[in-house]
């Protein structure tokens, strides 16, 4: 029988090539075979490189990709995300035929680490919440949730092993969680958004949607410049966690409710420490304020697109409530998150914990006619700045649900192996595929 | 005698064509004459429009011009901040081809108050320390100071009333020093940052050139979707002030000194209190953390050009320092500075400080064999994420000094009005004007 490379996470594949076990040819093939199967159904790219152009580009620079790190195997990235001589819609119609004339800095630094580029994924309009063309892998009558919707159903979908996402409220963790990948959102300022669009500059983020948390920590160490080692190892055990149901923000399932209540308790089974997490007040003042904050700064960032009768009707409202939003009132509620934020950081401090364990989103993805789901499960952690990992450790009527793991400002590596420990524990490889 | 419309600062222009005392034709007439005399000897302009398409773009919108806020009148923009269908070079080979599909935010805002652009000013390379091929106004021999250096020659030169710059280390204060024109750059986080190119994105501010603090609200209220009116009142008075030499951080020429102490009795003579500002210490750690934060990020952002060999050799330094600093120290760096501001903050609130007075550079304009002139006087007041004006209030040998007003984040509107009441006592119209 056929390998079926397009299954294999990157650092797999990245083993079979080292070791000759396949050609990187063979592996491009298995995953164009892969979307010439699927994407009719999921929709998620935006633009895809032609398979020959794919291949020319290899063929070209053959020794240059033979030697890379990442070998001239594909990535793929949110198409608010610039790039260099293929279109960037950034999901609006006013932005159809834009083509940039330069690559967003992720975008580099994956291309001098010799991946290829192989197209664009499907984002909803201005990272926002009008849905474009891409449907659940899991279920093609569900949303695969937004922002970055394309890119965490090709991830899913094993379209593509890795891809580049934007999170300005929920647009990594939401989409990761509906289609069961891995989503990373880096904490504030961990990245250079360079050529990346932005939404509300206080808030984006960019993430990294995976199969697996040992692609994520190879491709964030390629963004970073530091070594590539693939294969570290968790250690600081036993590690100590607050756990947030986000009952107090809004109407969460009882199969959601049910995956994080068994994951807490398997982890304390485990050895971890389960710690109280008393700042349910915090989350709900953070939350409302990204609110305001999020309209006021897109309102200021879109102002050329302000000129155009184009724009969807969820950006419009969006846009009239950040235009009445007095100056005043947006410079309060920063510094308002500013303060909780000082008491959510008091909490980590105190408790000692490492991260705080909750449902990624209410529940499973829900029906398109429902729209993109709703982001009030990151809100908070996105004004605060904090890095997030999700892990799709639930499924409900053959849907995955994530959990998200919380941490504190810039201890994304240690989050990341944390992470890397409850996959271990918990997910078996290839659980659960779409087909 | 013919009326010298280009010596006039924008609300007098306004206030004139409102009166039907000159034409929107009369006055652009008038500034190309200008520029016709004086930018061979200057080289402020990076790109200039011709003044045909300019009168041409006027009388096709006449009807939307007349009715605007600003009338049609001209403003500049530093040549990092991009502009559709014209060249944005960022001061760089690598780059001189360069032609965005998209303006930045600042420039859509200001022409869709009816600002037309005039053209792009000259920029050291990438914002950094290269110098561009602008002479100081004062004296060609001598440097207007970097990187906003043609928005600040073309500014005080007469030449246009208003120009946009940027600020990562000192690159709008310390021209608008050198070139004795009011210079003013918005707390962190204050203006969107769209389209204009990021240098370091935990430094990178917007900055406003003029030669009126009046013009500099007018302005900055355009961006923010406030109110025009022009003539805000200073209120709050008596102020209360910190004074800061700088001695401890660098040599300061001592005709500078002199002006510090001399505007400290002035102010101290109209009322105003003068207090203690003991965070000497504070404010040189601050200053060599944001050479390295500044350096880890222009390395993160600069992945595509550092991809050619045609970067200069500033950069190339600046870039090497960056690589070479390992991540844990740049985030110890960014943790470290948060809790300086801390203090900072405290020591405003204790001393009931408006604002901090200091030299805005070590001296007068050095000559341009010696480089574009020291930034020490900006880098603390750059990461801490402060507002900050400089306003001309010294002349040693012919060339001007200025003095800047540092305030607490966010309260922007306040600091200018400060800085507009010093204007009123020390600055008669038009002192020391080039020629």
């Amino acid at each position: 029988m056929k390998q079926q490379w397009f299954k294999r996470p990157l650092h797999q594949l990245l083993r079979a090539l080292n070791s000759d076990e396949t050609s990187l040819p063979e592996v491009v093939a298995s995953f164009y075979e892969r979307i010439a199967k699927r994407d009719g159904q999921i929709g998620a790219w935006q633009y895809l490189i032609d398979q020959d152009d794919y291949l020319a580009e290899y063929e070209s620079r053959r020794e240059f990709y033979d030697a890379s790190p990442l070998k001239g195997l594909p990535f793929a990235v949110k198409d608010v995300i610039d790039t260099a001589d293929i279109p960037t819609t950034m999901g609006s119609v006013i932005h159809q035929n834009r083509i940039p004339d330069m690559d967003a800095s992720c975008v580099t630094a994956m291309k001098a680490a010799g991946g290829i580029l192989m197209g664009k994924t499907v984002t909803t309009e201005f990272a926002y919440f009008q849905a474009g063309k891409t449907n659940n892998p899991h279920d093609p009558e569900r949303t695969p949730g937004g922002s970055s919707s394309g890119s965490a159903a090709a991830v899913a979908d094993y379209m593509v092993p890795i891809a580049f996402g934007t999170q300005t409220a929920a647009s990594v963790i939401r989409p990761a969680s509906y289609c069961g990948c891995v989503g990373y959102v880096g904490s504030k300022n961990e990245f250079s958004l360079r050529n990346i669009q932005p939404l509300a500059q206080s808030l984006d983020s960019l993430g990294i949607i995976s199969n697996d948390v040992l692609d994520t920590i190879l491709v964030r160490n390629i963004l970073l410049h530091k070594s590539l080692d693939p294969m570290p190892q968790a250690n600081g055990m036993p590690y100590v966690f607050g756990v947030f149901s986000g009952q107090v923000l809004g109407p969460m399932q009882d199969p959601m409710l049910e995956t994080l209540a068994g994951c807490q308790q398997a982890l304390v089974g485990q050895g971890l420490k389960s710690v109280s997490f008393p700042l349910q007040d915090t989350v709900v003042e953070l939350t409302a304020l990204h609110g305001q904050i999020m309209a006021y700064e897109v309102a200021r960032n879109l102002v050329y697109e302000q000129q155009f009768d184009t724009l969807g009707e969820h950006m419009q409202t969006l846009v009239a409530s950040g235009l009445d939003l007095p100056y005043n009132d947006y410079i309060a509620a920063l510094q308002k998150a500013d303060s909780l934020k000082q008491g959510l950081m008091q909490w980590f401090e105190t408790s000692g914990a490492d991260f705080i364990l909750a449902p990624s989103a209410s529940g499973v993805a829900p029906y398109k006619t429902e729209g993109t789901g709703a982001p009030f499960m990151s809100r908070a952690w996105q004004l605060a700045g904090l890095p997030v990992v999700s892990l799709p450790l639930g499924y409900y009527q053959k849907m995955p649900m994530g959990l998200q793991l919380i941490g504190k400002p810039h201890q994304d590596d240690g989050l990341l192996l944390q992470a890397r420990h409850l996959q271990q524990l918990f997910l078996s490889e290839q659980a659960a595929a779409p087909v």
